[in-house]
């Protein structure tokens, strides 16, 4: 199939899904993601492949402690990642790419993906490589951000990178602003590659959107050609349509189709819809927050699927299903699969009341955040390895592009 | 009125811009210049303004030896070059710029516009500042040009360029790929307030451009912002759809409307229409064409305006508005006006043959190539002054682009 017939392929597989999501009344793109999700509906329009049967049972007896959110299908979704698998296990490796938009405060749905990634650099001994993507942050308008609110928020997200605790040696933070001038050259020949009614049609762009940003695909395409091996992307999937774009074309520049593991999103604290959002505090719990301020945007905010009193709660029981602290212990906050059933099973039954199940939630949150911070002050001293100084960050900065 | 009001405005205009030129059966673009071109009418439909009267005896008073080029309107139109020697006259200064687009080995119509920016340096003693757009020439996919090429192309015409003998303190060579990235949160600022819509409109692009093309026009405008004072570029007149852009943001930035002075093209050896191509030998000289080889180029291909024999020519006399080696005598190299008059009037009359213009060409020719390789043999040690280590290129590396 030659590029331009793949690509005019692309533009109209892309048209269908953005038509369907918009008739499902949820959205999902790269920097929108409003209504209930519908996840199986997402794997069949976004043509990925659901984590199950045989593959599931693999990646789970390779993550041990992290086995838990393939279980649950937390990471639900992926595109290649059996081949990743078959190249680990032939000793061909491979290596794991994700990012950042610098766009404010970073929270726990964040955290939670490079948490992941770490576990996952920590199994299979891989190479990370981290984007912080300072520019397609401002470049998006409507976010009204300046260039220096940009440079504020990528020092402070990659703090709470940093404190995750890759391993300094082997992960590289590329901070866009910064390092697209020396991959320039691999960056033009991803661009030329693109044209724009396909990046029109995967990301929706308009007469209005601005040049910078109809470029920006390129840019965040770069880091899944760092390397000849295969490429796994754990992300949110609302990430995809880059990789769509980025299959479509890595071959014909000799490099491998980027392989994609999908988590699905945390809900905001506010119920089971959109997602998390920084503009929004009452949604989310940043990784700033201090232990009175979790506790009570828990206590006020956490959508509770528990009944208007305690009488009406012992009797019907609640509705874990909706409850968005149960939701948060399932998803990452409990990962001993025992104590997460008996947690349904008592709320369910009416034994356990809403405010039991925010307790539990408090005092996770708290101690995940109150490590997480401990770490990130250590972390200070951590963050010119991830950048500059590390073995593979200096690999990075000598490496040529012009000859990638 | 409004960047978005402003916007359409210039969207408007250049889709009438556009369809003009596409009537008159001539195509003046950044990237194609076909037909023969009504100057005139480039101007009323570009919306430049004609140098003439006051302005061009202000300018012709300025440059001594280089004002026949104003005087036989070579340079013919421009955009706010009164206010440009206002501010020069005032002590504020203004500065230069030009560039390059490395595509293939540069000739005689190429450099002509180098020549008249050094005299221009010299005479107003400004900083010059000098893009190699090696990025664009990448970009633009019809040409075909792998990464490398351009590459040498541009290390091949930077030799040129510095053969001009440019003041090595006060002009830097930014070869794009080496710079985009050093000046990135400036590009960025620009790329922001450009939409897609006008840049298409201006430009011509369409749903096969690659998205690197329709970027690229923020790269081009990025030097004309190296410094709060004006800008004032020299070129031949298809570059002029850039600077509208400009013009319709610098000011939001914060930084002053690019002024511009506009040449005609050299004509084509092989005759009044189209312009000098890289891709047609017998079209240009090259810089680097050897004696012998501008001799049979200019006897075997130069179009002539003689007649068919000696004896009709003797009788009838030769027509030098269409005769290419008077032409090429009168935009450059012949710059004694009573010189080129006389000559004028003994082809006309028919005392002068074909033969005889052709030799003075060759001559004058010949002559200007071996002086310019002179010059480009000592230039070898200077390139990297230009690029690195003069005043101004020190001083342009170190400026922090994040502050502008």
């Amino acid at each position: 199939m030659s590029p331009a017939v793949a690509g005019r392929q692309l533009e109209i597989l892309a048209d269908q899904v953005w038509m369907k999501m918009v008739e499902k009344k949820f959205v999902v793109t790269p920097w929108e993601v409003s209504g209930v999700v519908d996840y199986e509906r997402l794997i069949r329009e976004f043509g990925t492949q659901p984590i199950s049967g045989g593959l599931a049972k693999r990646l789970e007896s390779s993550l041990d402690d992290a086995a838990y959110l393939v279980r649950r299908e937390i990471f639900f979704s992926h595109r290649d990642l059996n081949l990743v698998l078959d190249d680990y296990e032939k000793g061909k490796g491979f290596f794991l790419y994700t990012g950042r938009g610098p766009s404010g405060p970073m929270h726990i749905g964040h955290i939670l993906s490079f948490y992941f990634t770490k576990w996952l650099q920590d199994k299979f001994q891989t190479r990370v490589y981290i984007q912080i993507t300072d520019d397609e942050k401002f470049l998006e308008e409507k976010r009204g951000l300046s260039y220096e609110d940009t440079q504020k928020w990528a020092e402070e997200n990659i703090l709470e990178i940093a404190a995750v605790g890759f391993e300094p040696d082997k992960t590289f933070i590329l901070q866009d602003t910064e390092f697209v001038g020396h991959a320039y050259p691999l960056i033009l020949k991803i661009a030329r590659r693109v044209n724009y009614s396909t990046a029109k049609s995967v990301f929706g762009f308009t007469g209005e959107t601005n040049i910078g940003f109809s470029f920006y695909p390129a840019v965040q395409i770069l880091p899944s050609l760092f390397e000849k091996k295969r490429c796994l992307i754990p992300s949110a999937i609302d990430q995809d349509p880059y990789w769509r774009i980025q299959r479509d074309i890595a071959e014909s520049l000799g490099y491998h189709k980027a392989a994609a593991i999908h988590s699905k999103f945390m809900p905001p604290l506010t119920g089971m819809q959109d997602k998390m959002s920084s503009s929004k505090p009452e949604t989310a719990i940043y990784l700033n927050d201090d232990d009175k301020t979790v506790r009570n945007k828990i206590y006020r905010h956490a959508f509770s699927g528990g009944q208007s009193s305690i009488e009406e709660h012992r009797k019907l029981g609640g509705n874990p299903d909706v409850d968005v602290p149960f939701q948060w212990l399932y998803m990452f906050f409990e990962p001993d699969d025992k104590r997460i059933e008996e947690i349904r099973a008592e709320y369910r039954s009416g034994q356990m009341l809403t405010g039991q199940m925010k307790d539990i939630l408090v005092e996770k949150v708290t101690g995940f955040l109150r490590e997480h911070r401990e770490r990130r002050e250590k972390a200070r001293t951590q963050v010119h390895l991830y950048k500059k100084d590390g073995a593979l960050a200096r690999e990075m900065w000598k490496h040529d592009f012009s000859k990638s």
